[in-house]
């Protein structure tokens, strides 16, 4: 009761994300207060071809290295 | 015009999402007023890996029985 | 853990409000189980200015009445 | 600084998601201002199993033909 | 049945917005199909208050003459 | 280019938004990698009327001191 939402490229470890959600619940704690328990944080992992900036995709802007 | 939008833990069957589609529509008309044409309904499935709270990750916190 | 977001016209009352959280709560559980507790939902208001469809602003096809 | 969201159907290919990025980006710096830079789009394929309308799922209303 | 939103500074005239939900639409049908019925646009202003990038807001970064 | 939206209970102050924007960028950056000038953040204060939790209006389950 904040619900945080996070949209980042794919490819980030289980692990990244687990630190992730901890240190932004406690963040949000520091800064606005609250409980742990009411943080509610939501990932969406996006896809380099779902992803624009500037009018480019970013799968052509940057894309994976063969 | 409303558009509803629900975030649940992956794991709902096709008859599950068929049922909440329908009475969620059904709960939007009867409090709110409108014609069900014109309910949007919107539904993500998050995996517990992606979903925090109290800063730990849902798939943490209930992992999947072996 | 679900969260529920609904954006719609402003003008509703809290009463409205009121009863949409209770019923798309009842809804919720009703069809895909979980608790009440466990049900956020975030309602957003819109003007018509903000909302288009078919290219055109809800405020010039649906003009408030003088 | 804009964002831009779009939901829509699964099924459009790399190509026409590079042609709407373009295209929603020169849209906005036409009415609105700004420079192309500052403009992200994040896309999401919605499954028709994961979106309702009039409370019917529209994978029940637009079955993929066999 | 596509849903754009745009999140945006707040500042634009209603006129800036009906010629954007305008051109958005159009540039979704050119670009991916469709009609302009289905095309719902959810405008939303953001304070600049509510706004961060690179870890500042953007009422620090770019105060309001006065 | 992660993008960060944070909805939470209208009331806190500039200083409260400026030290959550900071901090939550420093929390995605050690965790996740990327640069600070990537990260764009949105946040929205909701007001309690507009919030449910377990089906009961914030506003109701938290009213307001007079």
């Amino acid at each position: 009761m904040p619900v945080i939402r996070v949209e980042m490229f794919k490819g980030r470890t289980v692990d990244q994300k687990r630190q992730l959600v901890k240190e932004l619940t406690d963040a949000f704690i520091r800064t606005c207060g609250g409980t742990p328990e009411s943080v509610q944080i939501v990932i969406t992992d996006v896809a380099k071809e779902d992803w624009g900036g500037a009018g480019i995709l970013m799968s052509d802007k940057y894309p994976d290295k063969k």
